[in-house]
């Protein structure tokens, strides 16, 4: 079984990394972009075969390690 | 208009920040991962109101700017 954690930053949180890449896309000639934030994609490999226990425990991960619950909020995908 | 670039790296290449991760889980007694891999999630907002030239445009900006293609590869979503 696969797990996806989609991770990104609280509305409102300053994101210097996405700032930069807006301005270098507009530097580049890409003027329609007028704004770029980035997160993190984790695909995580488990060995468990129920989907709810699978999510269950991911979301304690993603609680304890993956994301900063103060700045970051998550998403987890469960795939067969 | 929105577009989501999903960048991740090919399968092969080595993922040190992934195996980290998935030893930092075992660590913590999530036992049931078996690996790790990260990769980046790009949100762009976009002036554009066509969804073909956006996808165009936001391919060109992956291959030039957002991803290494070298080691990495690009899915991208648009969302009006």
């Amino acid at each position: 079984m696969k797990a996806t954690v989609h991770v990104k930053l609280k509305a409102g949180v300053l994101d210097p990394q996405g700032k930069a890449i807006a301005h270098a896309l507009n530097s580049l000639g890409y003027d329609e972009v007028s704004g770029a934030r980035v997160g993190k994609e984790i695909t995580l490999e488990l060995a468990e075969t129920d989907k709810a226990k699978a999510e269950a425990r991911v979301t304690e991960m993603c609680e304890k390690l993956l994301a900063n619950t103060v700045i970051e909020r998550f998403d987890i995908d469960i795939q067969d």
